[in-house]
């Protein structure tokens, strides 16, 4: 997919005008330090973590105020140019890819925790504060943030908000949006809105809800209230190998059919086991066809009584091998190889790809098998490392990009993951995103009346689509454009789906 | 708050001609029992669960499938005749509350369920199917569904995604939108959208949680997708009576403090304890001004550990006396008084008006403390029975309907509740909804732009506003008139909360 799927406007004159006259009148309400206009400094922002796609932005704008940000977003209105939030450009989907006669609107400088409450376990932030710096934050307190996705050390919250991110924790403690209390945004028309709030329930629609994950299409996020939990007492990682990943899906169908619910439940396939073994060395068993982690928290009797009940459902599940770790440098040990696994396979294959998508958890099984008949299909290896618990798949294809026969097997293998993905009732994205990436693939997944519905929500925001515009919804046009292939479950085109 | 706040359009000789010309079009597409139009039989629909408002429906359809459904919702936008849902009535707020020159839409011929699968623990109902009978029919497979207003035995599971149910338990299991996977909606302009799924995450907005408390305005709910729960092994129900509501209300802050999640938490003050003892012989302390009831769920191992916690946080805040059942009879027997307290209380004064409110959770013992000094300056009684764990309030003002001065304080009393409740960081609704009755409340929780901006969003849906218009969300015209009084905490334009 790196065909970028809507060609960027290209910059006229006119735009270029706007640009001008834009930066004469930024300069008057921002600091110097607080605009970025020369080629080469703008050239840092080009992209975000989906760096196939690149543009360099007409100018950068890091306020480090909400009076600044009312400011930009006022002036960007009346001057018509196009605005593109950008948090620490951690992104996997290319929400954050500025537009070249745009405005990119960088998060970075409001960076401050501004109150840390224990007593009510809450605290708020400034979006550009990282996730895992409300966790350190917190940490005396003996409390932390949840969510925690892969990039913590570097994102920041409200890239989390953008994308409703979740991590390896989420099965149990859910994502962004279950962990957030309130918000503050700026709208296009340079309001403040109060979303949300410490009370349980709000009246009124659910903005909070609908905001999460609207990544930076609706307003701009200034601000975040996020709920604090306490860190839990006692810890326990369980390692299953098994025969085959069916089996491994059926012990993951066990688990969370039994009431159970682990912190987190990892998934890895034989050739993902390997390139982590080889590089890693956390002691994995090579022997396996699959292997699971689960990971147990609460109090110390609670997690003694779960651990015996997951291996006892491990055994139950005809696994080969079942090892219990509690020291905390044996735990770490066990999932470094998991969190290592992305790079793992960068050191076997010269390039891969990676997918995401969800599917119900109890098609885990056949979606596995699946997926292994289209790698021999595509002669193509793929490797499966994922969120098991969840549902929620990341198979990395491995393939070659100096050979155009393989990038094109590989492009047309995830476009057959996605489409299996949706036909069994799951989606064509789980935690990375829509952005530019997966446009195409959002047709398949909603009708022309749903997609109508999400730019009227939109249009309800920024009736003129002025922030982030041509991302994470898909025009109609553009789905004609491309070909219908709108499968709803049980409605499918492709003769090699067509047992699903 | 027996004055309509919003003046109903009276039936003119246009808006009759309309439901006429609507009437003969519906006649052709719903056989003989899905319309009413005789004036008594009409008359069972002129109010929902808050009779102080009534208005006879203009005609009443009773749709037996989603065809029906989308033929008169066809209709009523071509002859724009405006549409009122209604799920088993039971609603608190007048959400439901008919219109004359209106259709009244009634879900109840729509009460399958067309698929409850306990593999993947979700059932797939039609709107009409009653709360508890989905509890009912996963029981044999030891599942449940979990939110429980105190109507379940009535309400129906599109009201309860109207309204954004919550119930004793939502303390642990949360409110509707948490326990809720999927809906089938039915749009104004007759089209279907299939939102959310089974997957963990949904790309595009998360349409699914903006429509759950929606109040009707968005579209119809014609089918949904529910969460199932394993039954719990093992419940215990602690018992604990206190000296005074603030330290019952420390009390339950260390609970949730300490990170205990108990399945419930419900607090009741002494005019409560004394209401339901006389009534229902429970074995209430009556020598306590305050009470609370903790329900604690899980694995035998995981409650008894919890217990004893429990126990022993009530005895650190000085606990009068702790009790702890475990035997079903001696649950229910104490579950029984706080189930009966509304009723209980209608049996020792004239008249009662049961208030709707959040806080949060911190500011519990001084916001008890202000109601009993608010009691004491309105001359009224008050008794607080509620969800403490959540900080959902529900006072209930006694007062005497044919003393018109009782009337106008008790009314006065609740109003400065509300303020109170927003003042405080809290909402003007915590499970009742909006509907009619806190249109006025809502111009003080929200300012003008946060109004606009849902109204922005119910013209995404709805540009026409036929869909319960009127209702959730006050126009800012209306809030004029009422006179301006949009606090946000700290902002207080009343001088007995100023310490607030």
């Amino acid at each position: 997919m790196v065909d970028e799927p809507s060609a960027p406007p290209a910059a006229t004159g006119e735009s270029r005008q706007r640009l001008r006259k834009l930066t004469r009148a930024l300069e008057k309400v921002l600091p110097t330090e607080g605009l970025v206009t020369g080629p080469e400094a703008r050239r840092v922002y080009e992209c975000d973590g989906l760096s196939a796609y690149r543009r360099v932005p007409g100018l950068v704008a890091l306020p480090s105020s909400v009076e600044e940000v009312v400011a930009v977003i006022d002036l960007c209105r009346e001057h018509a140019v196009p605005v593109v939030t950008r948090g620490a450009g951690t992104g996997l989907s290319g929400g954050a890819l500025p537009l070249e006669e745009g405005l990119l609107l960088s998060m970075t400088r409001m960076n401050r925790i501004l109150e840390l409450d224990p007593q009510r376990r809450i605290a708020r932030v400034e979006p550009g504060v990282r996730n895992l710096a409300i966790s350190e934050a917190a940490a005396p307190h003996g409390l932390y943030y949840a969510p925690d996705p892969s990039s913590q050390v570097a994102c920041s919250i409200g890239g989390n908000v953008a994308e409703n991110s979740g991590g390896v924790h989420c099965l149990k403690y859910g994502l962004t949006v279950h962990n957030l209390l309130g918000l503050e945004l700026v709208t296009i028309e340079g309001e403040r809105l109060r979303i949300g709030g410490e009370a349980p329930d709000s009246p009124g629609y659910d903005l909070l809800a609908l905001l999460t994950g609207s990544e930076g299409l609706l307003g701009v996020v200034v601000g975040a209230t996020v709920r604090l939990l306490p860190l839990p007492q006692e810890v326990a990682v369980l390692l299953a190998a098994f025969d085959s990943v069916e089996q491994a899906g059926a012990a993951v169908a066990g688990i969370i059919g039994s009431g159970l619910v682990p912190a987190g439940l990892e998934m890895m396939d034989e050739l993902a086991i390997r390139a982590a073994e080889d590089y890693i060395h956390a002691g994995y068993p090579l022997a396996a066809r699959a292997m699971l982690l689960c990971e147990l928290d609460g109090t110390a009797a609670e997690v003694a009584e779960d651990t015996e009940r997951v291996r006892a459902l491990f055994e139950a599940h005809d696994a080969l091998e079942v090892r219990v770790a509690t020291d905390p440098a044996e735990r770490a040990r066990l999932w470094a190889g998991r969190k290592a696994a992305f790079p793992a396979l960068g050191r076997i294959a010269p390039d891969y790809y990676c997918m995401d998508g969800t599917i119900p958890r109890h098609r885990l099984a056949e979606v596995l098998s699946a997926i292994g008949e289209m790698s021999r299909a595509y002669r193509l290896p793929v490797a499966n490392v994922f969120h098991a618990g969840d549902g929620n798949l990341h198979p990395l294809i491995a393939y070659d990009a100096n050979d155009p026969g393989q990038l094109a097997r590989a492009e047309a293998f995830g476009e057959s993951i996605l489409k299996l993905c949706v036909a069994v009732g799951g989606t064509v994205t789980g935690e990375h995103g829509v952005g530019m990436e997966k446009l195409r693939p959002m047709c398949g997944q909603f009708s022309p009346a749903e997609l109508e519905q999400f730019h009227a929500v939109r249009r309800a925001f920024d009736p003129q689509e002025l922030l982030n515009p041509g991302k994470a919804v898909p025009t109609l046009a553009r789905c004609a454009e491309w070909g219908g292939m709108h499968v709803h479950a049980g409605q499918l085109p492709f003769p090699e789906l067509e047992r699903f």
